[in-house]
């Protein structure tokens, strides 16, 4: 039997798991911390990689997805924020030389919507755009069952299409990015401000200390229980998202849309909004026609198995 | 010897074309006006197909180029603001059933990118993004050769992403769109403006009746001539331009952008002021990397190759 390894490397944790052919239910799974003092990446790496290793069996192909822009091509971590010891680190080459097996590396985001298109909420789609909004705003586009990348791999940025020329800057330096307005941490920042503007809300009592982000369940918790300006604050996000997709529909004409991302498990809270400024944007009802828009179904698995969907394409 | 036939149809005219095999000399081309009293659609196309029709020679299929949205699927011409008599009609159809051949019929601008990317400014570019700025903001997106189309046909309405929530009421509707703040339209209508508001230039002297556009070759020989209203206009276009680019940058990572329609003729007037913003507004210079941005090659031509460029792909 062969198998195939996926890898999900976090900012914190770093997950392999072994699968056989056919299956999502590995053969084995492991998880363990991403650093670790007087170690390397690389001696992280092939220690998490030989802790999911099944005696006895060949391994196909290792696929696995960088929490960053990666250069698919070389097989190289761009840049990640989270990882600044891994930027420049040629991952594939590495592991292709440890093990000797093909492998494949992708943006975390990118593989979480291959994931969701091979075994998640987007089988079948003819163009998939999938947003994981959460920290900032990932995303990744499918179009026949292959992954987007554009002339060099760096595709697919959704999170940074301007969408208030007037509104906070980027984690890019960009002013005004749907990521910069829409995201958890861009909803976090607008409701400590309108706290520190003297807006009344039951999340007062519960601000944290300075420069500390609110979390977003304190904030989904108080709109559910009708704290107006935590329901304005998603409302506020999902005018923005829906603004901005209106913009991917008459670009790519999807087939679907999927939110994933911590924000998306509030989606009840602002779906309504959503649609509405949807419709307020779109150029044409046409561009509505078939369109489904649908919350992720993979969940934390999303980047495991979008590693495990790129490794078994090799 | 097969031929092919091209068609490019015009709000006032319509022209057909038949090449012969790997050649863009054609054996014979004709130009009729699109409506003549007491006629039909259907009449004028027949007219002017038989008209191009090579004694002897097989027709190997027909290509046609509309200037608005059509199915490509059904082949029916969907909406033509310039053609409201061609709404609903299944111009494919039609031309199977008359002449027997094969029949393909895409959005001009789409098949102006096809047309550059085969044999204009386009050979060989793994992703190009084609803008024609002209009445409006047209565009198409060719991936690896392939016209990009989305899951119904709609994709790749560049022109219709938001830029300025604060702009004009574009032609589709929706407010600060891309082309309604950087079409040779809208260049014009806000050099109207800007007279009107009593600023000063050498246009003044020449502004047309009420409600009519000033001619852009107008403001492109002030703009030429040093009038700072002229070169404002363009440099404002440009600036809008390269904040739009930027997005595209984001979502495409192409390897070329070409602009053509009329604007694209007074490049050297805004280049400078497109670069300047395009590299304010990209979230990492390697959305630069090997990007060309170049004007089209294919003039008036780019719709009748791009139809050829699909009839030969049939």
């Amino acid at each position: 039997m062969t198998v195939h390894i996926a890898i999900d490397i976090g900012g914190t944790r770093m997950r392999a798991a072994a699968y056989p052919a056919d299956s999502l239910t590995p053969l084995a799974v492991n998880r363990i911390k991403t650093r670790k003092k007087h170690s390397t990446p690389q001696k992280r790496l092939k220690k998490l990689v030989n802790s999911v290793l099944p005696e006895g069996e060949r391994v196909a192909a290792i696929g696995i997805a960088i929490p960053g822009p990666v250069d698919p091509a070389s097989g190289t971590v761009e840049a990640a924020p989270n990882l600044p010891d891994w930027q420049g680190f040629p991952v594939a080459e590495y592991l292709r030389a440890t093990f000797g097996v093909p492998v494949a590396l992708g943006n975390d985001a990118n593989l979480a919507a291959l994931g969701e298109w091979q075994f998640g909420a987007g089988r079948g789609q003819a163009v998939l755009l999938y947003l994981t909004i959460s920290t900032g705003i990932g995303s990744g586009v499918v179009l026949n069952g292959e992954l987007f990348s554009g002339a060099r791999g760096y595709a697919s940025e959704l999170g940074h299409i301007l969408v208030d020329p007037a509104g906070p800057v980027c984690s890019c330096g960009v002013r005004g990015h749907l990521e910069a307005v829409a995201s958890g941490t861009a909803i976090s920042r607008w409701v400590s401000e309108q706290l520190k503007n003297g807006k009344a809300s039951q999340i007062s009592a519960r601000i944290p200390p300075e420069e500390e982000l609110i979390p977003g369940a304190v904030i989904a918790e108080a709109a559910r229980q009708g704290d107006a300006l935590a329901l304005e604050a998603y409302q506020r996000a999902g005018r923005y998202l829906g603004q901005g997709i209106a913009d991917f529909l008459h670009i790519f004409n999807p087939s679907q849309v999927i939110l994933g991302g911590g924000v998306s498990q509030s989606y009840d809270l602002f779906a309504e909004t959503l649609h509405d400024s949807l419709r307020a944007h779109v150029m044409s009802p046409h561009f509505l026609d078939g369109l489904e828009i649908v919350t992720a179904q993979l969940g934390d698995e999303a980047g495991l198995l979008g590693a495990l969907a790129l490794a078994r394409s090799l």
